[in-house]
């Protein structure tokens, strides 16, 4: 397995610097702008086909991380997303094939109009330039992030977990030397290592760096939202509720309540809270309990929903005021009874963390309500809170999903890591 | 004149801090973004409507800024900026009515399809919430900043310069007074008040202010950049070039750099740079700054500029380092002989404040690649930087021009103030 970096472009040292690595991304970039779609493509099919090619490398640096991670105790959990199997690997070189047929965002021209003087003005999508990535665990963040920059024109400043060292490192190696290969600037893509000091040094490097993205837990994204003076788009923390009207379908409330919850718990868009209108209390509220219980939910209820569960003999345990704003992320949901829409909404607006939020309804003005007044970045109709997501939306790829309201919310992808440029052609006009 | 704020809603006291100003503000956002396009336009005319007939209570304010202004010794520029006649008052209550003309961003569907399972989603726009404005003299930006808030469904906290206090107090009094008629959320609009401290606190009420955009000096914005956990939208710093190629008609060049210069220059997209191919040296430089001089432009000049200034006998003095990252704001041009167009863009590239940037030429490739290589917020062709505008490009308004990548680059009007939710219509579907 490769031990050393491929050599860093310009005058770096043996560890480079953020403000070394900045102003080499920043030259890459300025490349990085002027390539065809062709090009772009050309290169994240050779990356794909590199990383397939150091599959045994990259499975090796792989297992130096989880063999670590088994040694300082790691959850069974995340060992299994640090994980990469020969099959992870080919997954994670197919990704970037996958990115290669999605069309090209840079050049496309958002709106444009000839003025009354004869100017012609358009605004055009441009890359942002150079972008920082600061993540945790799970390593296909790396290739994702790296092939999302390069389509996008951008060049990435990857700031990976600690626990997937060995693997980013590899990884990075691989995909820097098929960019050589391809006569494109190497530092489009580059691995930031050292110790917390030079996260905070990313964080500063405003003018150098033009965005942030954070994706991880609420620490590691609550400090790159306090200290960042760079840009900053918020991910990922989803205290998800889903509500059931009066007026629901219960069958597909059933299923809604559950595959929210249980399909995977570990994500952001999976719900952790489950409101029930109290015409449902007696119909409803057992079944759907009992559903979950089946499923292995532990269920934290308020006194309402768990008298219901009292006398159908489900288990449960009371809510503590923090169950309300805890993403549990786990198999534990929050369940209270609401005697109306209106409860619903107030419960939920006191709670929301803006991630994803659903009704299940037949009655249309309940639904419009929802839709209207809650605040979040997706608002569910009769649909699971798991349907938030760029794969999901017909996006073909997603960097992470804005909780924040500038830029983007939601799901983020090729567009989202692009901003853009007003060019104004004229004759000689002057005012 | 009012001599106090019209009674705040909620349990405010006597001089509401940054929360209890923000909390007001939310729950007014609530009720504002689910206003009509007809109930917002009706208040804005109300809002103008009152602000005519307060126009002797709003001018007697004006003059006690304005006489404070000049004991303290307040330049004429800023004294004429501050000060408020009854014209100014009507053209101030008129750019209301014309916010009320314009269409609403609120409810615009950005995109959205039918996903292969039935699911519905589409991206609408929707307000931001609540907005923090930070601004210096200008007394007609809290009328704007107010009646942008308004129509684009947004709760605006103004905090207005010290220099226009009274002036400031007496709007947002007429404006709240006028809303509380309506019927409407005196809360849509509150002034904030109180030293630097207060300042401190707008910037850090992370969640409870959903955006704050500075308008102002270097020093204001710096500040905030700086402090904010809020996310920003910076503004304003224009360090502006104009670049005259080898191939450009000089009737234009000259015409486009004396407008670029001295059109008006205390503002954001005035030039403050000139760079000249050097095949222009001897027949087009002396020409351009014999006609700056002529406008009272002080010259700036790199030695060859100079050489050829010297040899016209035009008053000129060698440029400082920093001269060529000043925004002057002021008859002073910096001015530069390069050796072609790579040289004028390592130029720009080093100096530029990423706000506008100008070539005159009439060779198409110069053009295309001063276009594409540029990385500013607007590239003009055969243009005045003065073009850089919100009204000029069209928008009908202007909120401020965007100097960031993230969200909004140049010029900001009423899309720019929403964000969008993603509402998803299915009929059960489960993943």
């Amino acid at each position: 397995m490769p031990s050393a970096h491929p050599t860093y472009a310009g005058s770096m040292s043996a560890v480079p610097t953020v403000a070394e690595l900045a102003s080499c991304a920043r030259v890459a970039s300025r490349r990085l702008a002027l390539l065809s779609r062709a090009d772009k493509d050309a290169a994240l099919r050779a990356l794909a086909d590199a990383l397939d090619g150091a599959t045994a490398d990259i499975v090796a640096a792989n297992a130096e991380d989880v063999a670590r991670g088994r040694d300082n105790g790691m959850a069974d959990g995340l060992v299994d997303r640090l994980t990469l199997t020969e099959d992870r690997v080919a997954a994670v070189a197919e990704a970037l094939r996958d990115i290669a047929a999605l069309p090209d965002p840079v050049g496309e021209i958002v709106r444009g109009s000839t003025l009354a003087n004869g100017l012609q003005i358009r605004q055009v999508r441009v890359p942002m330039g150079v972008v920082g990535m600061i993540y945790e665990a799970r390593p296909n963040v790396t290739v994702d992030a790296a092939g999302l920059g390069l389509k996008s024109g951008n060049a990435v400043i990857l700031r990976g977990g600690s626990a997937a060292e060995s693997t980013n490192r590899t990884l990075v190696d691989v995909m820097r030397g098929a960019l050589e290969s391809q006569g494109l600037p190497v530092d489009a893509m580059a691995l930031l290592e050292g110790g917390r000091e030079v996260v905070k040094e990313l964080l500063t490097a405003r003018g150098q760096v033009d965005l942030i993205i954070p994706r991880g837990g609420a620490g590691l994204i609550q400090t790159v939202v306090t200290e960042s003076t760079v840009p900053v788009i918020e991910t990922g923390v989803g205290n998800c509720h889903v509500y059931v009207d009066a007026a629901a379908d219960l069958d597909k409330a059933l299923a809604i309540a559950l595959n929210s919850k249980t399909h995977r718990v570990g994500v952001c868009n999976a719900a952790e809270n489950l409101l029930v209108h109290e015409a449902l209390a007696d119909q409803f509220l057992p079944r759907v309990l009992a559903a979950l219980d089946g499923a292995g939910v532990v269920l934290h209820t308020d006194p309402a929903a768990g008298s219901a569960a009292e006398q159908a003999g489900i288990p449960h345990q009371l809510a503590t005021e923090e169950d309300w704003d805890t993403e549990y992320l786990a198999l534990e949901m929050a369940v209270a009874v609401v005697p109306d829409l209106d409860a619903a909404l107030a419960h939920i607006q006191a709670h929301t963390s803006g991630h994803t939020e659903a009704i299940v309804t037949e009655d249309r003005a309940a639904a419009r309500r929802f839709t209207t007044e809650v605040d979040a970045a997706a608002v569910m109709v009769n649909a699971s809170t798991r349907f938030t997501d760029g794969g999901e939306f017909g996006f073909g790829a997603e960097i992470g999903i804005s909780t924040q309201k500038l830029h983007a919310r939601g799901p983020m992808a090729l567009p989202e890591l692009t901003t853009t440029k007003w060019i104004v052609e004229g004759d000689g006009q002057i005012r």
